[in-house]
């Protein structure tokens, strides 16, 4: 099984401000976790980030044609904004759970609608990165037909 | 650790109906693979179901002061009419994690919006009954304080 | 042919109040009225009316089992603001006739809108306590194929 | 008695198309049916249809003064575009019921919206073409004077 | 003088959480505070708490025939969401005072709006638990045909 | 000098209902009043009303070529509704005042719009019938170059 | 008989600028031409000008006490933003015809609303200075009874 | 192949009136170019103009059954108003093509909406009158299973 | 203890209109009842009203120097309009209770937001002119440390 | 003439997927179809898409400054999120038309309003990969001046 | 060269509360300052502070007329709702920079929209009171006609 | 002290077109012209401008680790729509000046709204390109401390 997790805008900046909020894990931290956990599960694992949105939709279609079972994407601002990624999500086919670090919910207004959220499996928000897990550990029981 | 599994309106009726939509597990069964997640990890299990709001909120405020550590709540239909369930959850001060088995936001649009999510915290949705799974996974995994 | 009537918050106070806008009919006349007219065409009546959401709920959920053949739904208050009870209609899959005594579209905006309607085969409303009537007859019509 | 049943935009289509939807009785066989049920309770009833919003206006005008005791007005597109009739239906001063034969709350937003129920006696929505004639018996019950 | 002071969902946890907002008085001392007040001034108090609207609309039905003369009424969370309270207290026809211990014009925007307001005597927010003593006041002062 | 006074739907029952609204002047004694007042300034008046928003839009493109100077027009229910008669009023280019016999503003919030007032001169509402006749003073000052 | 002619904020500028849009007649030539109508109509003209919400809302509330039969109100600004001048109107309980120089409607969004029309008889806009001539002529007939 | 080239209100005028914006063409010159386009591609194009919005409503259910094979239809100022032309549209089931002279996308706020274009195949606006040959050539091309 | 009892715009007209809605009691008569109250109490009560936005500003801040404890204000129509005086409230950082004599949630739309709630302590409406006793009674007590 | 033909994000994908939706043609086919069309026509073309917003900028930018003539532009979802790519296409000053292949008011809410729209030339929407080829008809029209 | 440096309502206090947010230099502080900065630059400083909207209409209007070559206006509570003070700006024609002190954007829905802005210059905001001197500096440049 | 200055999509074009309404400058000439002033202070000056979003995220991220002490901030199209910038201006934690050349709140309205606005220290607009020039004294000004 292969499975792409995907990080849009300022995500490359986690564990370097506000660790209070945020934890003091950075990205790379998280990236070798949910390698392991991956490893142990007999999947592959794909690691991306860009600030780019363009950047993005190109990788979502990388992943549309290289074999890649199932995507973990916190799209981060680009949640917000973005019918690109949108279109290219649901273009792709593929598993997607959309992840988000913080409660976006508890956040300003504008944070409450993903343009996302209707092309993905589904969501989770607020579990700090520890949704990556949870996340991943979804597709993989997907992967096993459960 | 104590954990409390909460279910709002017609949820009793899971399994019954729609299978295409929700599986053909019924509530009982998600109780009982709940209780074996939890007892695995040395954890105990409350289950309840209601279709009564206020029924759901004097649960809350039992599980406030009888020693439970988290609660897991799919407040169902509630999650978009109900401040009562809101403010029960805000007094009760537990960690909370609100599960919908749909993606609630490829749905009508008044299910977009919850009362209960920001004072949550967190939300899984779309991930079918795998989501209290996940809900339990994340409140075991506070509870040992990671 | 089993039909059930069911009636939401402070409509057992029919009659005893605003008896220019209501008439001064009461409920169990409505009652007896319409159980006349269903034994006329050989059909079963059940009434119910309560005030609390929840037990709605359960009545509905009920009659989902007990081989209830339609519903005569008067929401009340509920029909405003109530998604549980608008779940529980869906998942009954009966015909169902939403009615209202008043003509709701003449009164304050919050009334104007029903939750329940996309959910029922219908509604007839501002017919006053013949709307009941009305209801029965078109059940009583589905059940004979017409 | 005299009764008049008035027809919107697009009605005298009805039956010509879309069968699985409206069903395959035309415009013409409700009229008959409509005209039985009249007969039979010794009343008088008048058909029209027309596609021109001040053809309708003028119809209503015409029965504000020459008898008529009631209207069943089903006025289909006009239902949410038309003022004109609003302030006909209210100048004329009979006992008004709106029709729709398909449950307009089910559809697109624009038609949750009716310019004349506000001015009707009732509204009676998603009955297909029976609704008339609950129409014309609420009518000829207020015509009793019951 | 007969009065009943009326009290929503949560409540009943008053001084148990929170006491930096709202005060470490509990609601037991609330009622007795009130209660003096009421015998100083030859009144009769009657005192009630639920978390379930349906048990609120009967609680209100019951005093519309039981001789009370006036509702001290704190809705708290069914304030924003309750249609039926708010056709409850309409029909009862009692003096009814709305009171909020917080100042709900400071909070979410959906605690802004009431839909019992327009169908009470009036409102009185923000002063703490003191606003049961004034809405007595009120109330007493009625009484007295002041 | 030329002026055409346009009347809207329901305009012809002017007279025959409400008297204690709208007075007991019919639209024809109005005609007569303006002939006069338009005979008495060496002015030609024309005076249309019709129920068909169409017929309206072909009497004003007929003024806009047959060396008509000025239009007085009460839309009534197409002011809020006809973008067809904007469009003819603004290719037209004729000056033209908009009258409303009652008070717009008092009424329903969709008649405090009007599609007519950004292509019409100016307009006059609420001064019952005499509105016209100031309509017509300010067409014959115009015509004066005053 | 006694007419008070009221102008907001900046109308004393009036004349002094733009002339090519509000004409180069000045606020005191309106005055002038004004009080001859009046003169000459047996009626006595006065005439006030500020810039100050509060000083208006005086003479106003001057004028429901002084035998002022009628008011002839430019609230120019204040139109779209002052309560304080609609309740004095509605409090005093002359007769009000509110007058606007220019066609608000075809202005910024913002000007499209009054506070004030709703409590005043009626309206005239986009006449130019003559609207001040029309709204007297309104107001000597209405002395006069017809 | 039979095409209808069917316009709307106000459009019989085109041509007459500001040809710096919309060009000295007049509806007939463009009928006489299409004609020659129709003939040219062994088509046959029927052309029918009406300010009435009923006359456009039979006209398209004529075309519904008269052997019509598509439209091109400017609806005008109805665009923005008639759900009875689209319940027409939808309701003939023919390849449909809205065309607008100008670009309504910079034009008042109202005219961004379309009523018809989600019943229609596609929009065509701002190419000037060339707008109804692209519709033609579009049509044509269906009709040749391109 | 010294008090200001502050007084919007049309105040002082009470007592001079509309007895059947406000009673027939004078703004004096009000004065001359809290300067009881508050004389009964030890306190001094300072009475000001003035129909001048500014002017309420002004004496806001004259307060805010001169050792007032608390404000008692009735913003009447600036309740809607000010940001001024609610700028003014934060500033002077005394307990304010603001006062309603009329159920303002039972008038125009408009009415039901205040830009001053959120500033002040706390609202009393509906209560008539008691509610100013009722806002005395509440900073009496605030100041005796209760 | 130089006609630049330029695509946004996803289109790279065209008829890769969903060929039911948007037929089995690839970006690539229609590459080849309008080069034909454009040399047919004696003009030149080129194609350009990217998945980056600002990519596009850049081409646009570049086609301002090297003789392009005209533009089509399929800006897929950047259609509804890119302001930047309005003020490029503001900026260059080129005739340019938007196209979508698919009728995109037929879609989500949010795929209704194009920010490039009021700044092109005109749209065509809903004709399928043959809309490229009715805009570069319009755009070699408009090259030879017609 | 002659500024004007005008301050809306409350801005007399500044300095005297929540030094923390504002700075602690009071509003003649400031005025010295600005008075410094004109001077060294040859031109003649005006300063006026006033609570009363009415007032800064008076004092706009009279330096429409005295020679003043640019305003700096810091409207504080006015900004969000007086549509006097802005068409005294649009009226008087003179550069004037709009200033806000603190970042109006940070906070209350409400200060986010200026009913001044589209009038002014240009507007500054959140430099604290380094914005009147950066106003001045670009006023100054004006007056040099770089 | 360094100062970098950041300039969004299409600002590369400044200059080269609208000389009427941008001015004749180039940015070029603007960089030119801040590094004198950058240099005449003792501060160095970085200058970047993209067409891209993802770039100008990498740049204010960059800026965030490289000693940058403040940040010049034109957006230009990103303003409105880009909440990935805001979130990495929020994170990079520096004193951030937005500036806009013209004077967005004259211009369409979802021109009005800033993403960035909120996590700046403040906004300067509609003063040309001095605007620069204003926000980089503010920014040294803060350098010193003052």
């Amino acid at each position: 099984m292969k499975i792409l997790c995907l990080n849009g805008p300022n995500l490359n900046r986690l564990g370097k401000r506000e660790p209070g909020i945020y934890g003091s894990e950075t990205l790379s931290e998280v990236e070798n976790r949910l390698r392991q956990l991956a490893g142990g599960n007999g999947a592959d694992l794909e690691f991306y980030q860009s600030n780019h949105e363009g950047a993005l939709v190109d990788r979502i279609q990388e992943a549309a044609g290289d074999g890649t079972d199932g995507i973990i994407f916190n799209p981060a601002a680009y949640t917000h904004t973005s019918v690109a990624l949108r279109d290219a999500i649901a273009d792709a086919g593929l598993p997607t759970i959309e992840v988000h670090i913080s409660n976006i919910h508890k956040r300003e207004a504008f944070r409450h609608h993903s343009y996302l959220a209707p092309v993905c499996t589904g969501q989770i928000a607020g579990m700090g990165t520890y949704g990556y897990d949870l996340a991943m550990l979804a597709l993989l029981r997907m992967g096993k037909g459960e």
